[in-house]
């Protein structure tokens, strides 16, 4: 950690702070300037942190050298970690495909959905049962009702599936029904959230939230693990911009950047990303390309008649499209796509 | 309701759409163009929000014409509300003051806080029991304990009392103990938190989160008022931007802008909204002007000790100087300060 | 264009804006609603901006419903641009490389330089002689004298050149020694430069400002071919959000949504647009994936010794990494490569 | 300066930059840590970024410790710098009124306009005569012949006067004609620009850019005062962010933050901070308690009629209400407003 004192700090100031530095059981550096004086401190940055000296009058900056989430790091585990959801490997060589309705309308219409994924060659069906709305006037999900419906389907179709968690009280259902949790963008820092899946073995799809640095990501993540649950999956799906001739801003870097820096997975949702069903495709390619894990993607058996986020949803044929036009990508970032059971 | 159709759609599309319209019992209005047909629609845009007209391949934008808010809209309610929390009117012709620590670390240092607050002229006591922490390994608040403290200190020294809650299971202590609930940025889309408090009659901060429209901030309070609880306040406390000079961009074009639409009190956090001591005064004089009814401030009997936010806490004596600064704006605008109790 | 009247407006209100729209040689709409009131405008939008119906008192709001920008719309012209920069097709089925150093330093280092980029299969040389730099105390360029070194090593080596115009009185220069100019961010709303290029028939490779919107960014475009010049190419850079881990957010979904929109070719600039060294090779993969026509990187002959940017500089072992991982993704993409000329 | 290693630097990697640093005559310092090495580096910062330590493959972060700005910085000049625009002192005692149309579109407008800003209390008259146009459909400005008509009318009416310059080739047409040249938004970073009003002793309004960090903006004010030109005044006139109810987020944490850094005047541009008419006023007051030195508005003589920015400009009532409502902000300020001659 490095203290940049104000220009008019006294000797006596410095002297001050580097006695607390030692006193905490921690290297102090002394390093006087011309114009200020600047020291450092070495050891345990969260011990460095509970001393608080970003309080003192005067010290003007303290800056951290060290990152503050270590367990999702790679300077902890440097290889990738691959996390089983029901039978999909992801973070594996394998390319995951995650698909299906932005919500869960009902059985038929999640079944068919099912079905024409699974014929695509997705291999977990995503949907809806408890919807966050920004207004309180719009469909809110079908519930535990709608939990009962996707596992049923999922086993029926043969997908493993995925669906949104927002309320603690859902989490034993959500976990019995489900073979794994979204953490939606906006509860990406709801902290009892992640605590109570930190504190299950459930495979967690943790999304960005819509103005969070990828620092904050981690960290949230780094929640989850820290509970106890390593089984993290990491989202970039879109962050709010200025731009607004798309719904959001997809930060592929943010894909790229936490490849390097962190061994858990990450996958790409185009559908949230450009809020436009024409860029899903290209952009869905652009995370095979920037090394993302996986995507996840909305599609609709009939998007004319979904109750939400209709504008990005795929239609069965603009679906079928995608997967053609992402296969040579996958295979150019030497990846594969699962097995398709055409038969099925 | 505006519908914008593709340059390619055909007459046919028109009717198809005029026809669905006119079925849903609204009416609609062709618009034939030179380059695009436009169509309207008039009555209710919930109603018309159901057909999801954006979801036709044929259509390009639908475009809402009314804003989607309504109970908290001077649309249907002109004049200003007044929230009453505990002793102090907020909204009215006094000029709220809440303040206090960031987070309650003992009964002692929110004891001294209190005394000093309620001496130079707040009336509203605040502090953190339950804390959201960006990182796993910070303090995370003192829990019900803290909310005891609360009570006990609120009632010996005289002041009402406001913390925030991050989770439903908190919700009766909270009730119980405080005066007020404060619903973090974090948390402003929480609609499990903003269902629950909207079923109390407690007066509730909603604070605005950090990448959070100003016309999403009014729909969670909607989402409150709509659960029944009509005292809601509004809190413009930074919103996420390019700049990192100051920790946020305290948005006071958001206060103004509010105001004139919603009939609800809006209360500005300056010291969040600038993360910088030094700036927390301007700020709150910034903010009498531009209309607030209130500001909420961090304010330490010691801010070198303060576990968190120390680097925008304001020491007593800062504090005192707030207030005298503050003290000519309030009556510029207008409006009055508490009478303190000089005595106490 | 659609105008939403206040909802105290009258029905004289209303019949005064539809007369002036009838004026103007339009054609008006008039849709009464419960709320509010309705007025539709039929015809060249241009035409009804300058009848300022925003200005009205008892207007609340006026919605354009076609985009401003004309002759860079695919409306006009359906079929892809491809601008011609010396030999190297831009906007074709070959995928264009654009590489050299951020800023010219000697004729040395820029034919060093030049060698490897050419060996490894670009076909335009870039690099700065006017410098825009945030700094009044940082290097400014090496002026006409790096225009000269650029024109010669351009012919010796055998790559078209590419160097940014700050000044119009420079325009000669450049246009003399160099075969396109590139506008930079920075003077992206800088009309005088842009009605200036517009003016010659150089190709224009014109970069999205920092906090430039798509439809601006099309605009400037629209500004340089309605002044007579129609080859442009857009170039996507990164836009500037919250994110501080990189440098900028490269924006690929303004690269998909432009080349849907518009005719002209899109180059993108991973250099800047991450402004990390180890980000620029997955995010020109990226680039290719999502339907861009070529890319634009930094790269220097001893990076720790560039002069600027270096720590988004590519090394020429790096350079030659990036073209061999990109390979494989222009092949997917259904493009091609320029020829090497390995023996050079 | 200081500089971080990545984990894997070795002993002789720091020891060759604390060499490098030595030799540049600067005082290294060592710092080995446990996870990291840390060096500094101390002197004059402008002597360390010529050694581009950031290149260095084996060097993970370069952090300078002193901001980059000097002559604008109070650390130089700690007096606030007095501006004297014609007669009017910006930066003193006097809260300094500027108002005027968004662009000059005949001398009688701006002579009918120009009377009644002059007897509300302005004392500067605004006007473009230049006017930057995103789209190139738009108005233009009326060029040298709008500049001479400004001088006629400020003459007449007694007004300083305030025009924006976009184009080097104009300086010496609106420095002969106006009081004070403003450089625009778009434009702070037109170093060709800054460098030339800098060889002037003209006063300088330079306008923050759009996404233009308050550290960049201040850079920007340094070119200027470096080229030998003090009288510069800063203005804040909103940047972009995510939130589109307003046309810009009126900074104002920026006013506070730049008063307390730089000894430079400050003025806000409420009009351009909001773009809406009713949220002008609040803001002006705002500005005042905040710290500002003055304010620029827009006003027309009949806003309904203006052929720019409409929707924001006040009209006379409006702009007389305006200054109604600031004098007692004003006076809260310990700040004074120009005498008014009512008698003209």
């Amino acid at each position: 950690m490095i203290i940049i004192l104000r220009p008019d700090a006294s000797e006596q100031d410095a002297q001050e702070i580097l006695q607390k530095i030692d006193t905490a059981g921690l290297k102090p550096l002394h390093m006087p300037g011309v114009e200020r004086t600047v020291i450092g401190a070495l050891g345990d940055e969260r011990v460095l942190e509970s001393l608080h000296l970003e309080n003192l009058p005067q010290v003007d900056l303290v800056k951290p050298v060290l990152s503050k989430y270590k367990l999702v790091s790679r300077e902890i585990y440097a290889q990738d970690t691959v996390v089983q959801v029901g039978n999909t490997p992801v973070g594996s060589e394998q390319f995951a495909i995650m698909a299906g309705p932005c919500a869960i309308e009902s059985e038929e219409q999640l079944l068919e959905t099912a079905r024409y994924v699974k014929n695509a060659g997705a291999t977990v069906l995503r949907g809806g049962a408890f919807k966050p709305r920004t207004s309180p006037y719009s469909f809110q999900g079908l519930g535990v009702e709608g939990l009962k419906i996707m596992s049923q389907v999922g086993k029926e179709v043969g997908l493993d599936t995925i669906t949104e968690l927002m309320d603690v009280n859902d989490l034993d259902d959500v976990a019995r029904y489900i073979s794994a949790i979204q953490i939606g963008a906006r509860n990406m820092q709801n902290y009892t959230l992640l605590k109570a899946v930190g504190e299950t073995q459930k495979p967690v799809l943790l999304k960005r939230g819509l103005s969070a640095t990828i620092e904050e990501l981690l960290l949230a993540a780094e929640y989850i693990v820290a509970s106890g649950n390593p089984n993290v999956m990491i989202c970039e799906r879109g962050i709010r911009t200025f731009e607004t001739a798309t719904r959001n801003t997809l930060d592929l870097n943010a894909v790229a950047f936490i490849k390097e820096r962190s061994h858990l997975p990450v996958i790409v949702d185009p559908s949230h990303g450009t809020g436009v069903r024409t860029l899903v495709s290209p952009m869905a390619k652009a995370a095979v390309a920037c090394g993302a894990d996986g995507v996840i993607v909305e599609c609709h058996r009939s998007p004319k008649e979904s109750v939400s986020d209709a504008a990005q949803a795929l239609s069965p044929q603009d679906f079928h499209t995608l997967m053609q036009q992402l296969a040579p990508f996958v295979a150019a970032s030497g990846r594969t796509l699962a097995e398709v059971a055409r038969a099925s």
